[in-house]
């Protein structure tokens, strides 16, 4: 079995009186996260975090933020897609770990929900998607609520 | 076996005159990190990458930083308790390697030490935790010192 | 076989009429990045990440910025540089997957030759190292086109 790696790295813009999806469901929020598509900055991290594992290029590289068929897509449907990319070249996932960076509001009521969202598109178990939570203390560009930041980790494997 | 990974993200203010923990030692330094606890921003990603890697949430969620009973205190006690839920659910640590961004001062010569430390509470060898240190060349909130931020990935296993 | 993981995090200013090195490359643009070696942002994070999987410091420990050696050095020899200290450790590269942080210019288009080019200074399969790109979506000294920020995550093993 030939074990891999991966990470991804996602940041948008916040801003008042857009819907704010996260880890493929709606938060409410005063702010939301805005973007080509739905702007799901968890999704996208583990999309780019599995597509990298693969060595299969990026979420940029797929769905081009040009292309006007991915205009207010769900980003979930981007994720069906890299797990079928994956699938195809005989991947399979091992786990998930992200963190969301995110001044307000605070999300850790929202995690277990997202965890079973996240479990369900990728057709694996809530056990092997992790998501964490942390402010980064009022500083930076997050600090600052301009915008979210995603980050994750993942490991595939192939028989 | 099954292995797994994680990762951990966290950020600190920087103070003057605040005692400055960093991977459970104490750094000689006019600034030092400030939190509800003792603010030691190595130590914190280290245990947020270790809760994600066993999909057990995050340190947020275990020591609430508005719990009072987590004010001021040691986060190698926070440590060794994310150490003992990781062991309760058979898991083992593999390696753990985390990167410190920080402006001013360096802490290169503090590094052998942190990770003897480290590995210590952690009741590992000092070959499975590494520590690396960059500066962000004077950009951002840690270039401008307002703040300090660590980064751990890490690689667990269950027999 | 024991399997590692490993993380980079590197962070160079842009500059006016300064050559962008990147991925072992030159990209044609109007800024490039600066630093005490040719400041290619990408090889140090892939250096950084190789070093802490195998826990040999940081590439700052190893190459020092004060050191005149260094000087407007090809980050491709510090690279091969880490991997015979790698090699002489027997460890083996299983993956890497790094990003890049970059508002502009679009790099898409110079990846694979990138990756072959790193591929080809480690001396393994083109399949073993992916790079990404990403935008911070004009947030952060990124989004402000001051710097150039990469990332990095690797597999290792010891036979
Ligand atoms: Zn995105
Ligand atoms: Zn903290
Ligand atoms: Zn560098």
């Amino acid at each position: 079995m030939k074990i891999r790696v991966g990470q991804g790295y996602d940041v948008h813009q916040l801003q008042e009186g857009a819907d704010f999806w996260l880890g493929g469901i709606k938060i409410p929020h005063t702010h939301g996260a805005v973007g080509h598509s739905d702007a799901d900055v968890l999704i996208h991290t583990i999309c780019d975090a599995l597509l990298g594992a693969a060595n299969m290029r990026d979420i940029g590289y797929h769905f081009s933020d040009k292309d006007p068929q991915y205009k207010g897509i769900d980003s979930k449907i981007l994720l069906k897609d890299v797990i079928k990319l994956l699938k195809d070249a005989n991947y399979e996932i091992g786990n998930i770990d992200a963190v969301v960076c995110l001044q307000a509001p605070k999300i850790g009521q929202y995690i277990p929900e997202m965890q079973q969202c996240l479990a369900n598109v990728m057709n694996i178990s809530v056990d092997d998607v992790s998501v964490k939570a942390t402010t980064t203390e009022r500083l930076g560009f997050v600090g600052r609520k301009e915008g979210v930041a995603a980050m994750a980790t993942v490991l595939i494997s192939k028989k």
